[in-house]
């Protein structure tokens, strides 16, 4: 499996598993239904954790470009190779999303509210106020890239979100995604942590050209918000994990 | 124990704890009534950990025919030794579902909705279409089969659901729970996520043929989805590993 | 320390923690009140883990006669200090009860329904059938001893519920809660799963003689379920167990 | 990266996820408005787990003024490094709690409830009853200490709350974190499980010098419970722990 295969399978399961809880728990008539913020934040951490599984001993699964961006700020990644990745998790997040939206089709259907059906591809503020949302995704992603760099150790070449290489199997994907869940519950609150660009973008690029019934607007006014804060925040971390290891 | 037994003994507490659950979260006057999505997809995910560990060892712990045909498609498994394992698989289940209704039989005749009753046993669509339907059951068990390919690691033979053999010993067993986990907040509010044919044909025979109180239809025309989906997503996902490995 | 006095404080920490969440989620104006099953169930399991810690190297852990006695039927614990392991279990659920009681004695007084204040300290069933409650006590211990007989594989000496001696340091201890936590949710519906005759019998006693203002009943006609059920699922477990490993 | 750096910076992330899960669960219009006792508890125990990630190679990562002091008693940690790791868990955890401001700032004005703003930075009794209120701190801070005594086991040198040493990775801070979910599952009913005199101070004195809209009283009789409370059950965890170590 190539590095781009793998990130681009990676995210497709990230968002395949995270656009998914939220269609389960939102959308109408769904088993799931209304079954709270607890199934959509340990949901949404099992989801990478499932993504790093498949693509983290091909291509240290990134499965977002802020962590892509940040890794290579810190040193720990080609620069020449991020467009290649960053590429690759946009295409899966967008196959992803179809996906999702191919099996929850009857439920969108059922639905009536049109932010709801937004809302199962892209995130949206609580509370509009581009700054203070911007600041919310910077400090999200600043939590995920800071605390990632620190995750393998100080004596241990970083290879990734994936721990696999120091012997502990797929369970060593387990602390990415439960950083994952508890950044969701603590610091999602406000917008809904997209925390990565290709989460957020690819699938309200689909939402927009599927011919999904009922639909609204793509918010697209907000659509740099979870690109920019995200990107921010994985440069600050970069930087300052750089400045306290020198 | 012979993998036989291993097979039975697993897909009997699979089903067990599997189906248990349900019952206590629908059933009437039960402590654990009403306790949600988030106690029932817990379960069931803990419910292939506790299989796991007790069969492990023994046969790999497939617990599921579409994983014992997926592990043969892939060259994983000899294909003489998948009908000796789908036979354990049922058995096993049909002994769960008799046990838990054993225990709650107190709870079911507490219960007038005959549908409660037969979603102990079997899984059924929250929207009836069947050809979506389908494609739920598949797109869920092809991510379960492709993700267990890919957690032993690219270097490692594959012992079926079990890593005891790297070194965690039944804490080995987890990443397949939390994978379940997920499958089931994220896909399985269409269709209840069978992603088994032994979980749902077995335990449908069961209670098709136990004296259940107002009991009502086994609706056994949906019956061949939660068995055909399956085996066709772990096909899929045996042939794209197998694409992916060359 | 010694093993008795390691029994005796696993078993404090394990009915600390475990009468605690009852009496958090149950009494009057308690900040977690109604938190629900999946907090209940979830803080029994990780209320074993943490007497799993404390104990585990120094007595293996077993805080249940039900598990003690299922040792000794397997030939895997001596039968001379089975004695001693129960009585320290005994001391040590009766302290912990005690301990939970003048914390919460507040709440307890804010709390006018009697049966909740006995459910802090013991279990009782929903529907009261004495020999399906007794089917049900022995069906969740059977399946708690006989996987825990299987956890440490079938090529290491067992040592009690710990696997600290397997190298997983205290994350050993987690396979057990994850059981624990799964017997809950899905058997635990028709008697609230004692599954641990120290659990029920101890802190009944402590209920009997506390001056707990406005109490009621101690039930003392259904105790001897949570007592002979467990010892009974514990016997079969290990005989079948024995059973199988020859 | 310094201890002073490492303690600092792990109690910021303990902090802005701790008070952020709080903010997030009560303040108006947020994504996880009233997500429930399990979103606290289980966020809370994350935080520690991140905050051990990131401190624990570099400080041991105490995160806690009573966790350092035990520690000291126990002899396990220099007298003369106390003061020092009590300044940057303060400032850590004052800083924590300016940036889930920050980030919640419009969901603080648009909640009414200055008792509910007060609960995001600082804990509180469910019934003020200072004596036993005081007691529950201690018990939850003795189970916390004297647990987390026992976590490295009996014969390996206790690094603090991390167990990256003996090869398990960022897994490693996963027991601590599951000891503190439970806690707050089980104890936390009463009084909010400060349990850590940081935690509870210094976001307390930020809150009475921010200008946050409608603010009321920061409750400064009730802050020595926090404080003393966990202090005095982290010096009794420590005394038994060398009573029953000799």
């Amino acid at each position: 499996m190539t590095p781009f295969i793998a990130e681009l399978l990676g995210t497709f399961f990230l968002i395949l598993l995270g656009a998914g809880v939220v269609a389960n728990v939102s959308l109408q008539k769904t088993i799931g239904h209304n079954a709270g913020w607890i199934v959509i934040t340990f949901a949404w951490g099992l989801a990478v954790f499932t993504g790093v599984i498949v693509a983290g001993p091909h291509s240290g699964a990134h499965l977002n470009p802020a962590v892509t961006v940040g890794l290579a700020i810190a040193g720990l990644f080609p620069w020449a190779s991020v467009i290649t990745y960053c590429v690759a998790q946009m295409l899966g997040a967008a196959l992803g999303a179809l996906v999702v939206w191919l099996i929850y089709k009857d439920h969108f259907d059922a639905t009536d509210d049109h932010q709801t059906k937004l809302a199962v591809f892209s995130t949206g503020p609580a509370i509009r106020n581009l700054p203070r949302n911007f600041l919310s995704e910077l400090v999200g992603t600043f939590a995920l890239v800071f605390v990632i760099l620190y995750m393998a150790g100080p004596s241990l070449q970083l290879d990734g979100l994936s721990q696999a290489k120091i012997g502990l199997g797929s369970i060593g994907a387990l602390p990415v995604a439960l950083l994952v869940v508890v950044i969701g519950m603590s610091l999602g609150g406000t917008t809904g942590y997209a925390i990565n660009p290709a989460r957020d973008l690819a699938p309200r690029l689909v939402y927009s050209v599927l011919p999904i019934a009922g639909k609204g607007s793509s918010n697209w006014s907000y659509a740099w918000v979870p690109v920019l804060g995200p990107l921010t925040g994985a440069g600050i971390a970069s930087m300052l994990y750089l400045l306290l290891s020198h």
